[in-house]
């Protein structure tokens, strides 16, 4: 356990900037307020532009539809159409999604327990 | 081991709701693009404002300077001021911000990750 946690940190100068630089390539593909969002709403089973729109709170068309995009090009996501009658326009999350896994779930232990830190802090205030 | 794996995949949709609003928790905190860029540059020691400036390519002073308010607002930051001849404000991360190491191990790692099969993907091409 202990040996663990020395080896996350960076031992020198050199190797804390190149952990800098991964968290901003990161940060580059899937940060801002959208993206990993968009991505757990697919991941849930969501396959339609109007239901990711309603799943995702606070997401316009124009902005969805942007984000989309730049998902796809980024491997994240694959569009499917059916050219039948209707037009069927269906995404879903590749597996390359699948390696996102430790950044959701630690994103989501953090914003559980960040919530809860608040809620506290608000009931002592 | 697999009852880790189990244990972290979500059981049913109300589980699968919660996580989702705990990662829109965590990004409406610590999502965009320079929170946790700057999180992790005090966290290597940079402290003055010019200093963080530097480290973290491509940011303005003006957007510097309101991220590091929102910042000290939740807790992630202390804004510490000398009086003295000269005045020195100096920045310096809280132990709050411990509680991102495996949100920001997690993203590094994959950021390396990332950018490794992109690499590889471009000399294919």
């Amino acid at each position: 356990m202990i040996t663990e946690k020395i080896r996350k940190q960076p031992a020198n100068e050199t190797e804390c900037k190149a952990s800098l630089n991964s968290i901003a390539d990161a940060l580059y593909v899937i940060g801002g307020k959208w993206k990993l969002r968009i991505i757990v709403a697919l991941k849930e089973g969501n396959k339609r532009f109007n239901e990711l729109q309603r799943t995702i709170e606070g997401i316009s068309a124009r902005v969805l539809s942007a984000e989309l995009k730049e998902l796809e090009l980024n491997g994240f996501i694959r569009r499917k159409i059916d050219t039948g009658t209707p037009v069927v326009v269906e995404y879903e999350a590749t597996k390359y999604c699948n390696t996102l896994e430790d950044v959701l779930s630690s994103l989501s232990e953090w914003g559980a327990m960040h919530k809860e830190t608040v809620r506290k802090s608000m009931r002592k205030g």
